[in-house]
């Protein structure tokens, strides 16, 4: 029943979108004297194979294909590649391209090769008085976000990060105006609240949905969670309502001052799903991550002197609809799975394992083979290794079978080198046709921020 | 040192594209009362991935990217799904889609899912009274070319396919001017000769490269070898050759009848390579196609009344660059290999087990470690089996030893469901932007030739 609203509202949404085609022309003659505003959304690991298996996953075999939003606005591709020995960049060394256009190594944030700070998109943005945020589903100290606002050699350095948001003021304003995402825990922790000091000097903290739709005033940092959001297929979707409340927000600002803003919104967890090798997780956070898109959309149909930019900072997992030679791939059954990995293999190893199959099979609503069932149940977890050592090898035995099931194929639980989808709508949209590098999407956000 | 002289010829020919970056506007500007020559390139299996794969390996690390033809044409993207119970298309219905328009079922040429006849692009061409041709490194007789020229329920009847070829007449002419690839096999067969008496109504059949490039005169079946081609990386790169030929002799007609031509160049062994799982094998069909684009983009720097559409039917083997993990792909490692698997593993059957270090060593390039050298000398070859299973075998071994060293991952040994780029230069090529159905592009070409 989750899944049958899940799937409603996405058609519902996806229509709406499609009653927009107007929109990219009526931007794009929109008033070039003023700089547009900027949404850059950012699909984290979201290769053009993640968009497929979206577009299969909300279709029906048979009938004429359902259009996602990303369809009408796709422009181009782009590299990925970072400025070290590897043609594979990590979500940092991709990040800070998009946010500062230039290539750096694998764990930069927002500095170069040389580990020197880099001018990023907001930072700009900021410095020509514009209005700026940030919305993320992960931490919002995670490497995106922090990318577009600090500098750091390292991406691990999320305390250090999180004090940077604290205390980087352009006078007596912060980098941001608003900063939607998980991370509580890297604000308040053991040896250090800041949200005392940041309420003090002016920052509207909120922690629930409800109290941000109740903020009227920026500045606000919202963190929902302690580290990441929990996965849209396990809680709910939460991305379009975060950027719905910063658009708002923003644009409330912008009523006043007459500024621009600039916002980056990440579908941050699109990753997570693919390190995980985890398909159904992935849909999930695609239909999360298209729903913001459309949000945005909507905004751009009643503000037109708004760029649209859509990529990604690379592909992960090395995703591919068909898998062992047999030419299917059963978006029906992707679409039938109600949890996470990150949920049911805690959830199997809570219980003995006379238990699992009936604890799986409302879950996964799939058809397992005996032989399949014999693996799961028979998968080796000595009673030595550590938790998280269990969780592991239930996960990789539990991803594969339903991988084989859905006919989904992975390489890797990391990233890939493969070009990525630019998808682009508003004034200057046009800059961004064609095949590009990743660092040219930064450079041309730079040159429009004015 | 042959590949060394293959990396450089590639940097001449894409530099010299690159120098041709007005031809689009100027092709766009053409005349629009004549309708555009068509030369439509299909690289068989060519997702985004094999773009990226292709462009990294004639790139050097460090340095910056090496264009390819294809960057600064790319317009759009492409779904590839068939007209059955499965998103996964094989080359006959995504060639039926491309060439008719009308999406069928897996195995289909030419006909829809009720096996009815469609019309194809070519057909159309015909009695609009152009001048048509083909050019495959398969045998003609293949899904791609018969998909645009017969209509067969089945992929599967090459002989059928060869007496279509050789029957279908418009008065006094073929359905084609030019034919050109491997399948002599299939029109000088035991039941049937085809050849004598195609030349006694006026065909000019040759079977050297040498004799067509003596060929004056269409029209000409040119058939270089008793079903494929060599791949390009154990032989001599071709594909560039046949169509800078089909394109003079294609002219040449133009040019005294005032007609439009259209063309099909089809880089089909992309595709087996990607079957065999055999990365080297790729980036030399690649390669091959690449330069049969830059052939292309050269006629249509002086015909610029051309269009030129490059676009792929699906994706094969679930290509990523990126495997295991480990953030790296190794494109200097891929260019190092001297040969496709179809040659070494035969090359190491007819040897002792003690002489495959020595023979392998010399044709790869690349370092193994002990447990590798190990897995692939102690390879299970009963002597029970087949020699085609014993291929299979050993194949399988070495393959995935390669792709661990170069960190090249796959997925499967058929095709994959995912999106495919499209690349359009030219009159129209505008028609092609942003995210289309592979039926579109076939309505297109349909709908300009007239
Ligand atoms: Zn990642
Ligand atoms: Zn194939």
């Amino acid at each position: 029943m989750l899944r049958r609203t899940f799937l409603v509202a996405s058609l519902g949404l996806v229509l709406s979108a499609c009653a927009q085609t107007s929109t990219p022309v009526a931007a794009t003659q929109a008033n070039n004297e003023t700089p547009p505003n900027i949404i850059f959304l950012i699909g984290d690991g979201m290769g053009f194979e993640y968009i497929s298996a979206y577009r299969y996953a909300i279709s029906e075999r048979g009938q004429a294909l359902t259009p996602t939003p990303f369809d009408e606005m796709l422009v181009g591709a782009a590299t990925t590649y970072p400025d070290d020995d590897t043609w594979v960049t990590d979500s940092a060394a991709g990040a800070t391209a998009l946010a500062t256009g230039v290539k750096s190594y694998n764990g930069a944030i927002g500095v170069d090769a040389d580990e020197h700070p880099q001018q990023t998109v907001m930072e700009k943005a900021r410095e020509m008085g514009w209005h700026t945020g940030a919305v993320s589903t992960s931490q919002v100290t995670h490497a995106t976000p922090a990318s577009f606002f600090t500098h750091h050699p390292s991406r691990s350095m999320y305390n250090a990060i999180a004090d940077s948001f604290a205390t980087t003021k352009y006078g007596d304003k912060w980098s941001f105006d608003v900063l939607l995402g998980g991370g509580m825990s890297y604000f308040d922790r053991a040896d250090k609240n800041w949200l005392p000091e940041l309420e003090q000097q002016g920052m509207h903290v909120v922690d629930s949905y409800q109290a941000l739709e109740d903020s009227m005033q920026l500045p606000v940092l919202g963190l929902f969670a302690p580290v990441a959001l929990p996965y849209s297929i396990d809680d709910q979707p939460r991305l379009a309502q975060l950027t719905r409340n910063a658009l708002r927000l923003l644009s409330n600002a912008q009523a006043e001052t007459g500024k621009p803003f600039a916002l980056m919104v990440e579908g941050s967890k699109i990753d997570w799903c693919g390190h995980a090798n985890d398909i159904a997780c992935l849909v999930g956070e695609m239909q999360d991550f298209a729903q913001a898109l459309t949000v945005a959309r909507a905004f751009q149909s009643r503000h037109p002197n708004t760029l649209i930019v859509v990529t990604a900072d690379h592909s992960t997992g090395g995703l591919t609809l068909g898998q062992g030679g047999v030419y299917e791939w059963h978006a029906e059954r992707v679409m039938a799975i109600n949890n996470s990995l990150e949920v049911l293999v805690p959830g199997l190893l809570e219980r003995p394992r006379d238990e699992w199959q009936s604890y799986l099979t409302p879950r996964l609503n799939l058809t397992l083979s005996e032989a399949q069932w014999q693996r799961l149940l028979t998968v080796e977890l000595r009673a030595s290794w550590e938790l998280n050592q269990q969780q592991r090898a239930l996960r990789k035995t539990l991803a594969s079978i339903i991988s084989e099931v859905t006919r989904t194929g992975w390489t890797t639980t990391g990233h890939t080198a493969v070009d990525v989808p630019i998808m682009a709508s508003g004034p200057q949209a046009e800059q961004l046709r064609g095949y590009k590098n990743n660092t040219d999407i930064g450079q041309l956000l730079l040159q429009i921020v004015r």
